[in-house]
């Protein structure tokens, strides 16, 4: 891959010219969100491109619905022109802004455009790159479910008997969604508070500010083009659904999810905020990083059959927490590719029964873990087993669950310095909750 | 209550004066969707008076952004216009279309304007009322809760322990809403099938048609104005949230969501279609009707206690079903006051952690069962126990579950004759699974 003609492409950047990830923008002389890619420490303004030059009408004659898709506030209008064009868009941005593009003189050499259109990231806000319509979490991280399940009915029945023969999720709440660095509120809620000593959990609740706030380490996944209800997308046409990535924090209030989610799932407990990075990557700049998902020893269905052996992404993840004092450590360490049912199985699950997914619907992994011991695990309810043991910190601190104050950090990437395909942070920082 | 000047306002009619209920209309000659009320056997086309006359100006000099609200494809911004908007707008076209109103002549008067605007139910085409940005269903009908819980856990654990302290519920999908008369296709899904003669059910699932199809009858309510994220609706200030009411059913495969929903809650089971009446009755008409919930013996957490005990509404709810030939049978006869937990109390619950509720948002009560026999009940699993007994249709029919070319019809209404105030009708009809 060749580098880039943008100046300041830091070799450990996530947005290397192998990347080009897609994001809504805002800058202070124009506080219109529109679409920019990320290169380097730069965005590219696209609706700046299409506003003030014909670039894009020279590069994509036949992608006309170009310019206005680049012009609006969220990246749905792009994503639902679909995967070939998404490819070709991607393919023309990477040889505009390639040292040996031959298009690269267009912008390079234009001095009075390049002001405008390629903005410090430093001086841009990010904005939710979609508008979701729904937004569903999945719980795929095999690592996870086991240790969750066996933290609450026991290492023989860890996992449920459904777990193996279908991807497990439940419909998430879409308006509380927010982009890193949106402040996060610690929820009140039913909790139940321990009782008396040695009378461990008391009967009745109380309502009161969460003692268990944790964070959820997972890959999200935005639908480009969706399918009609009634219809169900076949496995080996989810592919053409998919429009790109995020990291996603499913922040969770264990306490409140413990004592509401019989019989009908979770929902105060996760859904007063979930946040996202905000630049997607594009599921064709992932294709190079395939890897094979966690061996499922059960006779899958035929709609779950897939035809390809490695159908998720070994992209490195890691999870920071910085305390109020600003000390920062690095709490995990894993990989996406810790996942039993990919993202196309999802989608195949999703719509069997014939609902429609569409353009900006989000689908979120569940949480991933490694195998291993607390440093590979994607949440403090796993680190921590429910709190009975402590994270220790820089600065001579420890966590059980997070404190007012503590951010999370997520951040995931793949590929070699200086071709590097990441996604930036996803970053929250806890709040303390509303007194009333 | 005066009468209509409209003709053909049937005393049986559940749009009366009284009444004034909104929803979003299409013409053979304008096949833009927009704002109507319905009166009679007619639509009143808000839109049209607006871009026709000076009728709405007249009435409403100080709201300026009424025209434009009714020329939207959804009421979303007509319901973001707050409650005291709802409740003026609803006394002025009461005003206009009223045998003694001040205003009468202004329509009635003038022939061109009527035939433009007041356009016969027969001819007009309903849509979904709102842009439904979540769908949030709860589990609020006692009966049913405590039916299904006997069914699944035995009467000694019928309930589970946190179902007296919170209104438990779940995110639904807002994708597969649809308007009443759009069709329902049967779900494919992975169901556990019946083993071998008395070895109860296999250890593995099949994909296939849901052999377990049912109905619910629920109340649901829209959103009108939300709140922040981060900051909770007291219970008190939660009826001005609320813009109207519409009949709800929410579709269910039975076999498909017990093999699934453990333990994140319904999924598929669900999510394939819900149904909802055409037309939305505004909170303020549905005050005259208020009554008592179902007493609840624990003591509340505070966040949850209501000022007024007639919290919810004493709507006569009604069943229909059609089979293929056309036979049909009331098959359920009961009241929306059978629930626990008002919608105040709903939204209170959902906002305490600070989610944050948006206009057009759908909350549904869960399902609506009396508490006698299998005429009260609001589904066919209640009706027969799962399977285990018919349920006898005109026609010399029977049901366990639902058929192939059947239609549920779901009604309501309250108020005498010549003054009802009433949903309409909530209908769809199951078409065969699609083959594969």
């Amino acid at each position: 891959m060749a580098s880039s003609w943008v100046p300041d492409v830091d070799p450990a950047s996530d947005f290397s010219l192998a990347n080009i990830p897609f994001g809504i923008i805002s800058t202070p002389d124009n506080p219109a969100p529109r679409v920019a890619v990320a290169i380097g420490s730069h965005a590219l303004d696209l609706a700046a491109l299409a506003a003030h030059s014909d670039i894009l009408t020279t590069l994509f004659p036949d992608i006309p619905a170009l310019a206005d898709a680049v012009s609006q506030p969220t990246l749905n209008a792009f994503a639902a022109l679909g995967r070939p064009v998404h490819r070709r868009v991607r393919a023309g941005l990477q040889d505009l802004l390639s040292t040996t593009g031959s298009r690269a003189p267009l912008l390079r050499d234009d001095p009075g455009l390049r002001a405008r259109a390629l903005r410090p990231l430093r001086e841009v806000a990010m904005h939710l790159p979609m508008a979701v319509g729904d937004y569903t979490d999945f719980y795929a991280g095999y690592h996870h479910a086991h240790a969750v399940g066996t933290m609450f009915r026991g290492p023989n029945a860890a996992l449920q008997p459904n777990y193996l023969h279908l991807p497990v999720g439940y419909h998430g709440r879409a308006s509380s969604l927010v982009v890193s660095g949106a402040p996060v509120r610690r929820p009140v809620g039913q909790i139940l508070l321990p009782g008396p000593e040695g009378a461990g959990e008391a009967s009745r609740p109380a309502t009161g500010p969460s003692r268990k706030l944790d964070f959820e380490l997972e890959l999200g996944c935005f639908v480009g083009r969706g399918n009609e209800m009634g219809r169900a997308v076949p496995v080996g046409e989810a592919e053409e659904c998919i429009f790109g990535y995020v990291l996603l924090n499913d922040w969770s209030a264990r306490d409140i999810q413990k004592w509401e989610y019989v019989p009908l799932g979770p929902f105060n407990g996760k859904n007063f905020a979930t946040t996202v990075s905000p630049w997607v990557v594009l599921a064709d700049a992932l294709e190079p990083f395939r890897t094979r998902p966690i061996e499922n020893p059960t006779e899958l269905q035929d709609y779950l059959k897939e035809g390809r052996e490695d159908s998720v992404f070994d992209i490195r993840l890691e999870v920071d927490l910085t305390t109020a004092e600003g000390d920062t450590t690095t709490i995990a360490r894993t990989s996406s590719k810790h996942l039993i049912w990919s993202f196309p199985q999802m989608i195949a699950h999703h719509t069997v029964g014939g609902c429609p997914l569409r353009t900006g619907d989000l689908l979120g992994s569940g949480t991933i873990s490694g195998p291993g011991g607390a440093g590979e695990r994607g949440s403090l309810l796993e680190m921590t087993e429910n709190g009975k043991k402590e994270v220790l910190l820089a600065g001579m601190d420890a966590r059980t669950f997070l404190k007012d104050g503590d951010s999370i950090t997520l951040r995931g990437f793949c590929g070699p310095d200086g071709a590097r395909v990441g996604f930036g942070e996803c970053r929250g920082r806890i709040y303390s909750a509303v007194q009333r």
